[in-house]
């Protein structure tokens, strides 16, 4: 018993997607609706994957369903195939189960040879017409099917253009034409050494196998690879019989999206071309009509295509990309499929089609891609600007900004709070240029790849960044950088994309990102569905203002080493390092107290009434200190510049309290609470700002301050348990002091392995969880997230040992372990531990669904990740309950 | 109903240890045997416990149990406490459960009163005597319990000495020491505002109060913190009526052990004090008597002795360590413990005591510590040698050497190339002093602590090192360095002691380290009690050939990368590293094959019989290269010096591409089979080395030859995978060229979370896993081992976040629980999956007793230590035997 390969159109349905490919159950599917649909049939998809199973042989009893499907064919066109009389042709074409336009072949035409010539003739009365269908096949069937070079099929036509004086194809008589076939029989007979095949049968295996071949041609391969697309899936095949746009005037092909695919609005868009074939459109040899000329032009056939498309719509539920045919005054649809769109397309459609009825709200936020909204939430060059590309890096944080070059982070800073726009334009950047990385509206790099500290730092900050562009030189020294010949120097002014990764010179015309008010309906809609909390990972204020605007139920990390970092506060922050004793080190504390609690009572203001997580001190303190490289270099050339002992002792004495904080992987390092455990007293100072500012917003009448205190790094019960007691004593004596009850939550960042693992212990000292799941991922894999990526990572995604990177998509069966045996092990001692993400997978669309199915209680992203954590919130919520339903 | 605080003797024993503590559970357990202990009470650590629970109060009871136990005792012994006829005198000593000897307190002569020294006039006719026991106890009261300066009471002595003219104390008569009696009450009166109590129950509750509170005095909570004791114990006192060894020529008091506690020799070794008490003995100022010659002495007492002795080790089931006291010719025992011992002796006692059929072997093998027999497996310093120590640093890896001093690897591999011992002296040590190392007999630095890369490196190799270091101040420039005024200089001789950390000036004798019969005995009986295979990590012929005399069963882990270091490598392998491409590449590895292919035939060769596990390249590429932060330093030098332009740009060529390969955490870089990913082309080479070493040696007729091929740090099983091929399809190819069938075993290192969490998915592709504990440790706890080493581990083990290193002992709530969850997974989907431990652990031994619970196969440890694991193997095997008996 042999399993069925071929399904004629009345057979199948959309359903079938996987067996008939998108192509050919979209067929069936139109052909059941009534719709006017050329007949034929498909060879499935199993077919294909049989055929390669069989080393590239047809499966035994394919060619007898093929023909028997081919008279059925011809009993239902009344035509004939490769007959003499009312012959038969049809097309074939490929059609995976998952789009890729135009990667595998197809053959037009196919039925034709000397007899069907004359059928066609006797049909259609029209030499030229017959000659030029023949000429295309033989060139089509040539290159596709028997592989010959498509050049050497040009050079014969243009010899005989040549001879014949005519420039353009159109202008070829049926004289003319008669000698191109003849020309291409010829040199099929001179390239295969055999005749070009005459029997039609012959023809359509031949094509058959080629489409099947085409699954595994080098540009499908790549397209999978790119598009993350099984290679195991299999093309199907649809056989369907030809019809003719290029039958007169009253012919025409085109293709027509149901709604405007750039804004989503309601009107049929797209275009035709009159007396033409599907390739002269792709030729672009004419230029195509906008469709709706068609509506004057062929009334009937455009008032039948406008039905056509608001049933598909109402019927598949989405927007649709329409190929039609008109054959003499008679439309035909030749395919149809969910229509790509842009983001703010997808939203209105979604949003206009529940207005419509159309469609369910939760169906709604099921059409449109989280992902595909971020592009919405960027500032971005208007696309109607002439711009001039210096040269283009990697895309590392979106949006657009326009500024002066400055090369340092000082200077940056400078120009920064003096209201200049500056673009911060580095090698690479490290933590001690963060206060410039805050001034600036854009950063530049000319090294490190996606997810270096420039790119990390910028996308957390929703600031546009572009890394790695290596066609930058750089000279720091006499500021400037040349790409090619060009010289762009400090003060020149630059514009960036970090959508596109441009880096164009001279200003450009930038357009603010806003929500739509759909835009808005649908997240509001998305709200109401999703059952994860959204907060946003948020330092500064501003940051904390946008993330509110764009929905976000909180912050879930307020990192404070960055408020370390700003310029009026390094040196106090390098004197408590540099301190020689607990007491000199609280005196530079004492001095960083007021600040830190101005900094807290700000941002606490601007998220009253909604949860703020401040992480305590977390980088290791060499971050806060002078490169050791610099100083060696200084230092050996004040040495053989002769320069006075006492000024190279200081530089020596520096570089020695820098080496002695130096370490081999400060990843791994004396960050974190282990700061707070070694020296209790910078926690102290910290945990003091926290409640000295909430006691001030309160006794300001602010009373709905919602502080949470994190400890970062921590791995072991007892140093949760002794954090928080110093946290808890220090609320105590500030609650004593400011005769104000300030609230005390205290939690922990679950960021190494041993943490997850002893997460019961660690549950009874923490009020809440938050996952770092940044360096929880670095140390599950052991790859350190700089190093990976510029060494390793990305050959390891070509050769497919890993699936995706698992610093942007979070690493399921393995760091998802340990959140899952975290989440089972915390809510066993606690089950009303609160449990979030802070890392940057929570602003991931997949991983959002990850958190959700293991039970987490909110994601905390970047400000502009809010919207697309909202909706992946929701989209994942829906999909639990559809597979709860379907069980 | 109240419990009950006091027990006489007759109510002890040895097994109330907990309750009664060292010292009173053994006097009730000597005086049940019927040995003569003068009869006594104990009050338990109970009392001690609720005395401290109550916050320093007496529970309640006790005073009355205590005046019952009184009674009692005055009844067995015919005495009245306080009394003026036959007075009863006793002792109230501290004794807690784990013996802390000397930290606690202790009074004597305790009921001496004005009444009671005339009672004990009466029974020993010595006025001197009573008198000076008088002095004595106000004194040591004064001292104790009323906490006065002990140096008043000398100032006071002196005094009366000097009006006397006399210099020792044994030289006043009774009406000085009648004197003094009087100065010392004036004194208690003049510094307590009080009378000295007159009250014997007074005393003795004040006394039992002194006693209690001694716990938590200062040397005490330091004791107990170094030796890692619990602080909730409390102890015991015990009161005991007194007996004196100072009644004339027929008393005496001393100490003996019932074997020779250096050598284990079957002698009673001990000194004793004619007319003295215990204190006399401490003091130091009479020289005592070897115990030999009591024999002669006190016939009578010393029989009784020898005989005490004899009982007491058949039924301790241990040699003892024994005070005793001989009262007019009386022998009475006042403690008995189980004896402190050299390893030696340790090993000596419990194979003899087998042999004398006093235990079975199993108790035998309990009876030796593992940890104390390292100290027999190193070369040691004669003790019987005069030398110069100039510094001491700290102990790193054991064993002692002499050696020229030498600055640097170069220089140190050229002379120990040449057959000359060298000691390396450096800073610290990195990877590129490796070639240093393997030729040097010893290893010194001035910086870097327990664990810093020389002294694992070290112990790894089993050579002495001494770290840390810092009174040297090294100048490698001017190759000398310096100890204050001392200065060496490269070529001066020095030893170093890895046991203590002595630096030495000069050549020390130095003794062999050789397994005793006795030890060879105790260690096959340890092999037939174990289940655990013991294998060794050994990179080198001659540790294979050292790991194989101390019975390993393997090798565990043979790493590559130290045959890469060796100075005629290095170039080639740098030039591979520097390769612009794959052919490049290649061309360098073609050149390494034959070398490693020697390095591991012979290897193979000395281990022929036994698995060897050979892991393939581990380390950073950069590991190989020169350090950037000397290059940096050259090329500003040489620029301000005006160099060729051509030379500075080579530096900087080599300097781009150093920093290129440079990591910022290489601990979690480009390292392990992520190296074998991105360039198979590097354990392609290493494989067929492998393999075609196999080869030869079964073409030479060895072909017992068990290579295994081991992948390090596999986080995906796609990992594994990709590389298994790889080694497996060289294999294949060896064995066609070769006209040989090799055998090809392929496994993996369990050493990042990920593995472990995975490793069903991982066992599929391997035959082995063995945990690299190591770096898992690392990456479990984040912590980088050199960085936390020397940042903040120590203050955590202070502060007891952490209750030891984890990189000494397992941690087995964290680590251990993904060694667990490894195992278990690795065995569902492959039952006879073979796993094994190569990290540091593989010989610590309480970790052994963790890998044999967690199922392990075997551990893998560096070849000194494998009579360690053999002997720690068997106790594990033993306890478990005994519990499962228990149960």
């Amino acid at each position: 018993m042999s399993r069925k390969y071929v399904y004629h159109f009345s057979e199948g349905g959309k359903e079938m997607l996987d067996l008939l490919g998108g192509k050919g159950a979209n067929l069936a599917e139109m052909a059941g609706l009534g719709l006017p649909v050329p007949p034929g049939f498909t060879i499935t998809t199993e077919a294909c994957r049989e055929y390669y199973r069989l080393g590239g042989r047809l499966p035994d009893g394919l060619e007898d369903e093929i023909m028997a499907a081919l008279r059925a064919l011809e009993g239902e066109t009344g035509k004939t195939f490769g007959g003499a009389r009312r012959p038969l042709l049809v097309s074939v074409r490929s059609g995976a189960a998952v789009s890729m336009p135009g990667m595998m072949d197809t053959v037009l035409n196919l039925g034709l040879n000397d007899d069907a010539i004359e059928g066609l003739y006797d049909l259609t009365r029209d030499r030229r017409f017959v000659l030029d269908c023949y000429r295309r096949f033989i060139q089509m069937f040539g290159n596709v099917v028997l592989r010959l070079d498509h050049a050497e099929f040009e050079r014969a036509l243009t010899r005989r253009k040549d001879l014949a004086g005519v420039v353009r194809d159109q202008e070829m008589d049926a004289g003319v034409l008669e000698s191109v076939v003849d020309d291409f029989r010829q040199l099929v007979r001179r390239l295969t050494g055999e005749e070009f095949p005459r029997d039609p049968r012959v023809q359509l295996l031949m094509a058959v196998r080629a489409v099947f071949e085409s699954w595994n041609n080098q540009r499908a391969i790549v397209y999978r690879r790119v598009n993350k697309i099984p290679d195991d899936l299999g093309t199907a095949v649809t056989v369907q019989s030809m019809v003719f746009g290029n039958m007169g005037d009253d012919s025409a092909t085109g293709v027509v999206f149901t709604r405007n695919p750039s804004t989503g609005a309601p009107e049929l868009y797209g275009e035709y071309l009159t007396n033409a074939q599907g390739e002269d459109v792709v030729a672009g040899i004419r230029t195509p009509r906008p469709i709706s000329e068609m509506a004057a032009a062929m009334p009937d056939a455009y008032s039948r295509l406008a039905e056509a498309c608001s049933l598909l719509e109402s019927h598949y539920r989405d927007m649709q990309d329409i190929e039609f045919t008109v054959e003499k005054g008679r439309l035909y649809l030749l395919q149809t499929r969910s229509a790509k769109r842009t983001a703010t397309a997808a939203v209105r459609v979604a949003v206009d089609f529940v207005r419509e009825g159309k469609i369910g709200r939760d169906e709604a936020l099921m059409m449109v891609e989280p992902d595909h909204v971020v592009k919405m939430l960027h500032r971005g060059i208007d696309p109607s600007a002439k711009v001039d590309v210096l040269a283009v890096g990697l895309p590392a944080s979106p949006g657009a900004a326009t500024g002066v070059v400055v090369f340092d982070a000082d200077r940056a800073e400078a120009l920064g709070q003096d209201g200049e726009s500056v673009i911060l334009v580095r090698p690479e950047t490290t933590p001690d240029d963060m206060h410039g990385v805050v001034y600036s509206q854009g950063i530049l790099t000319s090294r490190g790849g996606m997810t270096c500290h420039a790119a990390i730092v910028a996308r957390g900050m929703g600031k546009p960044c572009v890394v790695g562009c290596d066609a930058l030189k750089i000279d720091v020294r006499e500021r400037l950088f040349t790409v090619g010949s060009r010289v762009v120097r400090e003060g020149d002014v630059i514009s960036i994309d970090g959508a596109s990764g441009w880096v164009i010179l001279g200003a450009v015309p930038v357009i603010d990102p806003k929500l739509s008010s759909e835009f808005k309906s649908l997240l509001e809609w998305a709200d109401g569905v999703r059952r994860l909390g959204v907060r946003a990972n948020a330092d500064t204020p501003a940051d904390a203002r946008k993330a509110r605007e764009f929905g976000a139920e909180g912050i879930g990390l307020c990192r404070t080493e960055h408020m370390f970092m700003q310029a009026d506060r390094l040196p106090i922050v390098q004197e408590m390092i540099l301190a020689a004793g607990a007491e000199e080190r609280r005196s530079a504390l004492d001095r960083l107290l007021p600040i830190q609690q101005k900094d807290f009572e700000e941002i606490l203001e601007a998220m009253r009434g909604l949860p703020v997580t401040i992480r305590l001190l977390d980088p290791p303190l060499h971050e806060f200190l002078p490169n050791t490289e610099e100083l060696v270099v200084q230092i050996a050339e004040a040495r053989t510049q002769g320069m006075a002992g006492a000024d190279i002792e200081k530089k020596e004495e520096l570089l020695k309290k820098a080496r002695a904080l130096a370490e081999s992987n400060p990843m791994l390092g004396f960050r974190g609470c282990r700061l707070g455990v070694v020296y209790p007293e910078i926690y102290e100072m910290q945990a003091r700002a926290i409640f000295t500012a909430t006691a001030a917003l309160i006794k300001r009448g602010i009373t709905d301050v919602m502080p949470e205190v994190m400890i970062p790094l921590v791995g072991h019960h007892l140093e949760i348990r002794m954090m928080k007691e110093l946290v808890e004593r220090t609320a105590e004596e500030v609650s004593r002091a400011q005769g104000v009850r300030v609230p005390c939550v205290v939690g922990t960042m679950i960021e190494v392995p041993r943490a997850a693992l002893t997460a019961d212990e660690i549950a009874e000292h923490a009020e809440f969880f938050s996952f770092g799941t940044n360096d929880l991922t670095q140390t599950t894999f052991g790859f350190s997230r700089d190093d990976a990526e510029a060494k390793f990572l990305h050959d390891y995604i070509q050769k497919k040992v890993l699936p995706d990177n698992p610093f942007a998509v979070l690493d399921e069966r393995g760091v998802g372990r340990l959140v899952r045996m975290a989440v089972e092990l915390g809510r066993s001692v606690k089950p009303a531990l609160k449990i979030g993400i802070c890392g940057e997978h929570g602003g991931e669309p997949r991983s959002i669904g990850f958190c959700h199915r293991a039970g987490l209680d909110y994601v905390s992203c970047s400000p502009f990740r809010v919207p697309v954590a909202r909706l992946a919130a929701a989209q994942t919520a829906l999909r639990e309950r559809g597979a709860a339903a379907a069980s």
